[in-house]
C-alpha cells in the first residue's frame, strides 16, 4: 500500500533468491537475521524472524541462548525486548519450559591455553583503566556464558559477529571473526553471512565488514 | 510536562530557526530528517516527519522510494516499520495507489564508464570474500534500485548520506558524498544538511561527518 | 518463560553484584544506564530505569535535563520518545511541574579561555564546510545547554560520554572524556562507568571505550 516495489523486492530478491542461495544454510541465515532483529531492536521483523528460525531448525533452547548471549553483546534492553516477543511465539508453538536450557548446565570445557592468551592481551590493552570489565569478561563471559552448552561455540560466534556487523562495530570484528573461524565457521560461510546481512543490517555495514573479513581471512591463509 | 526547556528548543531553535535557514530547502531538510527517522527507527517522530515531508513538497511516490531505498541502506526492518506508519499517513491524506511508483518502471540510463570503475574497485576490495555481495551490489543496487526514476539520483544520494550520518557509519561517507556531489548536491547544501542533521542524528555524528566532508570537498576543489 | 538463564543473570550478576560495586555510586550508575536507555531507544527498560534513577537520588529536574541534553547528543527522536515515558513515571510519583527546571534559568558562568580554545579548534576542523554547525555548537550548546544549572557539568559529561559509548561513537570519546575529567569525574569513576555500561550498551562498545580511556588517562597523567 506504500511501496509495491519494496514488497516485490521482499518476495523475489529476498524470499525466493537470497534465502535459497547455497552458500549458507537456512538455519544459519536465520541465526544471523534473528541476531540483527534483536541487536538493532527491529521489532517490526522480530516475531516473523523468530517463527522463521523455528521453521529452519533453530531449536527453542538455542533461541533462548541467542537472546541471553545478545544481552551481553548488544545491550541488555535489546534482549529484554526480545523476550517479550519470544514469549508469545513460544506460547503459540506450545513450547514447554522443559525445552529451555537450565540456569546452571554442565559447562563445556575451556581451552586454557587460548584463554590465557586472551586474558593477557586484554589485561595489557585495558587492565589498568577498567579492572572490573577485565574481571567480568573473564568470569561472566569466557568462563560462563561462552561455555553454556545450549548453543554451540560456532553458532555463538556467528551471533557475535552478526551483532557487530548489525551495529557497525567494525573495530571489534577481527578478533571475533578469528574466533568464529577457529570455532568452525568456514570462510565461505562467513562471506555469505556478510552478503546475507547486507539486506538486514544495512548494505554499507556489510561492505565495511567484507573488507575486514577479506584481510582476516587472507592473514590466516598466509600463516 | 517533563521538560519545558526541551519543548522551547523544539519551538524556537528548531521550528522557527533551523528549518527556516536559507542554506537548504525545506524539502531537502524533510528528506534528510525523514531518513534519520527511518534509519534510526525513531518512531516517535516518524508520523510527524512524514506529514511534514508531504507539506514540504516531497511527493508520495518519492516517500515510497525513500522507504524502499532505506531498506537496503539502513536495514530491512527499519523500512518495514516505516511502511506501517506511512500507510496511516497516506490514508489520512487520501493518497491513491496510482500515486505510487510501479514495481518495474522504465529505468534511468546508467553511466557505464563510472559503473565499470565502481565495479573494479569493489571487486578488488571485497570480491574474493563476498562474491554474492559484489554481484547483488551490481545487479540489485546499481543496475536496478539506483536507476528507479521515482527518486532523482541527487535525492537518493542525500538519503544515502543522511542514513550514514544517522548511524555513524563514517568510513562509508567519502564515496557516497562524492557520488552525491557528482549527482548535483552542492557543497553548501551538503554542509547545511550535516548542520541540520546535528539535531536529529546526534550532534557528534554530525561533527564526525563535517570533518570528513571538509576533506572530501577540499580534495575535489584541488583537482 | 523464554530464558531462565537471562533472568538469573539479571538478578545475580546485575542487581546483586554490578549495581552494588563500590567504584561508582548507584546515582551515577543510574545516570549512565538511563542515558543508554534513551540514547539507544531501549524502550523495554526505560520506565524501569527512570524509576530506579529517582530511587537512587537523581532528581526529577536532573532527569528533565538529561532528556533535553540527549536530544542534542543522541538525536531529537530519542528524547521525544523518552518524554512520553517519563511523563507517566513523573505522574505516578506525583512530581509537580514546579520541580522541573525553567526554560530560561540563570546560566552558569562560562570558562572563556577554555571556550576560546574549543572554538578555535572546531573552526579549524570544520568551519569552512559547516558554518551553521559551528555557530550552533557555540551558541546553542556551549553558551546555553551546557550552562543550564539543573544538571552539574560533571553529570552532563557523564551523560555525554555514556551516550557516545552507547552508540559506538568512539572517535568522539577523547575530547568528551577529557572534558568529563576536567569537570570532576575521576579516572576510577570513568573506568567503572565503562565497565558498568558493558552490560547495557553492548560488551564490545565498552571494550572499545576502555582502550580509548586508557590512552586518554595515560596522556593526562604524563602531563
Amino acid at each position: 500500500m506504500v511501496s509495491p516495489a519494496f514488497e516485490a523486492y521482499a518476495e523475489e530478491t529476498l524470499a525466493k533468491r537470497l534465502w535459497a542461495r547455497p552458500g549458507l544454510s537456512r538455519r544459519d541465515r536465520s541465526i544471523a537475521t534473528l541476531t540483527v532483529a534483536i541487536a538493532r531492536n527491529h521489532s517490526a521483523i522480530l516475531s516473523e524472524q523468530l517463527t522463521l528460525a523455528l521453521d529452519h531448525g533453530v531449536k527453542p533452547g538455542e533461541i533462548s541462548e541467542i537472546i541471553t548471549h545478545l544481552a551481553f553483546y548488544s545491550g541488555w534492553g535489546n534482549s529484554l525486548a526480545a523476550t517479550a516477543v519470544a514469549k508469545g511465539v513460544f506460547a503459540e508453538r506450545g513450547i514447554a519450559a522443559s525445552a529451555l536450557p537450565p540456569v546452571e548446565p554442565k559447562l563445556l570445557a575451556i581451552d586454557e591455553a587460548a584463554e590465557a592468551k586472551r586474558v593477557a592481551s586484554v589485561e595489557e590493552s585495558i587492565g589498568a583503566t577498567t579492572p572490573c570489565l577485565v574481571k567480568d569478561t573473564r568470569e561472566v563471559l569466557f568462563r560462563d556464558l561462552w561455555l553454556r552448552p545450549g548453543l554451540a561455540p560456532r553458532d555463538r560466534s556467528l551471533v557475535t559477529v552478526s551483532s557487530l556487523i548489525a551495529n557497525g562495530q567494525t573495530a571489534q570484528i577481527p578478533p571475533h571473526l578469528n574466533r568464529a573461524l577457529d570455532n568452525g565457521l568456514t570462510p565461505e560461510e562467513a562471506g555469505e553471512a556478510i552478503s546475507h546481512l547486507a539486506y538486514y543490517a544495512g548494505w554499507l555495514n556489510a561492505f565495511s565488514a567484507a573488507a575486514i573479513a577479506k584481510e582476516v581471512i587472507a592473514k590466516r591463509a598466509a600463516k
